[in-house]
């Protein structure tokens, strides 16, 4: 089945030839030593791939680094009028950045208006990860210079709070690792569904002196109560399947073989319901469980005020040293690796 | 053990020979199609049954329908002073329909005044039904007639919001389908506990089109989080004690043959508690768990004008040409029949 | 590796020769039998034991009663600046008493100003018992007398709100009992991890006509739904590691050679993230999980109420003769032995 872009193609960007750390858009508060690390890995980043029209697309194990630059990292297929699904392409990693956001509003936009839609699934078609973290290559102004959303807020959270409020029914199939953005994304979904092998979510942020941006704070003490919501924030560990599922960070996790299978019986079930009694009785579920937007305000500014301070800047530099967004091994034990940075 | 119904039984009421289905109050707005269905289905209603007095009323195989005009529907057994059982008795299926409110509502009222009791466990007298749906034999306004209760509520969401509010504490003890108004029950009652082989919980409205009316949006996200609740609302399927228990659908499933007992134990044990002690602990508790009135009120108006939509009535047409109300195997499988429908 | 209190020790304070229950400040409500009672027991309790600066105190199996009057019950443990361990060390029992709070608000308040603290682990030097309920032998106007904390509230919920919203991480170790008082200051920290075979929690109070008081009403329900939060708080029984994991009363439960281990590494991997990070992310999990001052402040006014009315005191009363804080068997199967009392 091919799958194709929403809409007009995001135009093409050439990728700059000297980039920072998406803290460091104020130089003169960053130390010479991490502009040097952050301006030797944008040299090593390639030019912006061709897009990726077709799910097919083989991982490249050469590819330096995950860049966000690339067109087409969020493909669509309409499996039927009433049923979409939406899947992350942008190997290796699935490295969320600046430049996906305008690429997943259009796909958000056009999931809340289509009258016939019903249920979309996430899903993602690079192995081993599912969406995860925010690109730490491209400047900060990249992010922070973006129009905010039709809520008011910044595009990154705005979309993630339109998915949950869209008259329609979102499901996370998670396979691979959901980190930082990547988990971000899934709660933001109505529903979770995780391989119990295969599926890794974390929040890793806090490992990195940051704080999370795309709504955890809230939506995490909700979904499970605060304990394990402090737990899975502050301990900023990898939670595999099993324990998402004990702790209801995903609804179930199932045994890999099945877990396509699962997902994809239900949305056809739910497709086949009638559209108005869905958005009915999720905006009823939407009163009683959804954080406001000021709330989720405020997670992103935290974030935006964290990752600019010379603490974060420290941990990302060691990161970026260790391989993070090249190196399959620190991206894929992110929660190992945290835990061996030194504080500055 | 003699059970009795509480208070004066309520007055007879002949069976109309012309019904349509709860939605079908305005018929301008409703196919003739569905019209004759439902007058077909009316017209081979039973008279209504002698008052079952008596647990021991053996379920006719041979009834076609599970009719709600039955007297003693509710059953009040006064184990002591301060412990009871509350048995639904509506064979073959225990629907509930306009004319269970007054008696339940009978019992709810002697619930709230009673001085000396403490506990009250509902439970069935129906094989394979804890209590099930809301009859749709009747005409709406036999439902929409009804006066408001003491909070202003319509009486059936009223019942269940003085029910949790009551200084005593209540328990489902659910064996058999907990479907509809039967989730909302046991969902308004202080504990859950299922059986795990025989216990079935369900919010199937949406696969008929319908918006569930009594309270399930606003309690199921405030019981197990926002994601596990839209999948039982929105998958609109059976959920079985196991899983009924890993959602915390109920506080926990145990095998059938020590379901009994284990209730049992824990109301005698709260039964020797301290009245005064158990009223002020559990109202702190309702300031911290329970939904408002309002948003109690907000979901039984979107019941209500979802069950006169055309979606909903060519829904339920369907259900009842399959068999709902007159054949087990639809009542039973409800989840699977609702996903057997077509969209008009 | 040795242990000291906090700060000066508390100045020495004579055991008084004539108690009563803590709830029978007004004698002229009181019965004479009660107050025999309590006279009695008065009259065996010890005087003040020496300060226990080290952990290694033995339990003295003849020790009559958990005196609450001596020093040294909260000792601290500075593992690394970041990483302090605090062990409650009142053999036999771990009861907590009028006196324990100069104590613990003297460790609270070092844990909320300590710029280099990042974690604390709550334990205990007592076997089978974390941390108990609150001592039933003083008068009440000692408990009563006590200045209001900064939060304006008792100092017993002050400093469990303000724990709640430290800046730093908090995390209970729990083996042994977690009753009362216990319970709810580990619901108080910002997670909870259980020995599966030694770990018992409970809310008991309801058992003894009283009304908990350190806020479990507004804590239990956010954590695991109004269910199994009024199981826990009407049934007042006694839950097992399994269960406490299960219910979500615990992040999670390991078996007992495996707790230390997993709680350690937990603590010093926290130990080793960003201190502003940590703050900032919790800060806005406290928005989305703390209840108010004022929901805490009820909760202990009606515990308050609570302990004054007869019935309570004939409970305690009855508990006293059986053994209650003199007697390990009692204070072991206390969710047994409040089933056996009468009502008066």
């Amino acid at each position: 089945m091919e799958k194709s872009p929403l809409g007009a193609a995001a135009p093409e960007k050439s990728v700059p030839t000297q980039r920072n750390f998406i803290g460091a858009s104020r130089p003169s508060a960053v130390s010479a030593g991490i502009l040097a690390v952050a301006i030797m890995i944008a040299s090593a980043a390639p030019a912006a791939g061709a897009p990726a029209q077709v799910v097919t697309t083989q991982v490249t194990a050469t590819l330096p680094q995950s860049a966000t630059s690339s067109a087409n990292q969020v493909l669509v297929e309409r499996r039927t009028p009433s049923y979409w699904r939406v899947t992350f392409n942008n190997p290796p990693f699935n490295i969320f950045g600046p430049e996906t956001i305008p690429q997943l509003n259009t796909v958000i936009t056009a999931i809340e208006n289509d009258p016939n839609l019903k249920v979309v699934v996430f899903d993602s078609a690079v192995p081993g990860f599912f969406l995860t973290h925010y690109d730490f290559v491209p400047p900060l102004s990249d992010s922070t210079g973006l129009p905010s959303g039709p809520t008011g807020l910044h595009p990154l959270p705005d979309m993630l709070v339109r998915l949950s409020r869209a008259p329609v029914v979102s499901i996370s199939l998670i396979r691979g690792r959901a980190t930082g953005v990547g988990s971000e994304l899934a709660l933001a979904t109505d529903m979770r569904f995780a391989s119990r092998e295969k599926a890794i979510l974390s929040q890793w942020e806090v490992g990195a002196a940051l704080v999370p941006g795309g709504g955890p704070m809230a939506r995490l003490p909700r979904l499970m109560g605060r304990g394990r919501a402090l737990e899975i924030l502050l301990g900023a560990d990898d939670i595999d399947g099993d324990l998402a599922e004990r702790y209801g960070y995903v609804n179930r996790s199932l045994p890999d073989d099945q877990l396509d299978g699962f997902v994809n019986a239900l949305a056809l079930r739910i497709s086949n319901f009638d559209g108005k009694a869905i958005a009915d009785t999720k905006r009823l579920v939407d009163f009683a469980s959804l954080p406001s937007d000021p709330e989720i305000a405020a997670g992103w500014d935290a974030f935006i005020t964290s990752v600019q301070r010379p603490e974060a800047q420290a941990k990302i530099t060691q990161l970026m040293k260790l391989g993070l967004q090249t190196n399959g091994e620190i991206e894929r034990k992110l929660g190992h690796y945290t835990e061996t940075l030194t504080q500055d």
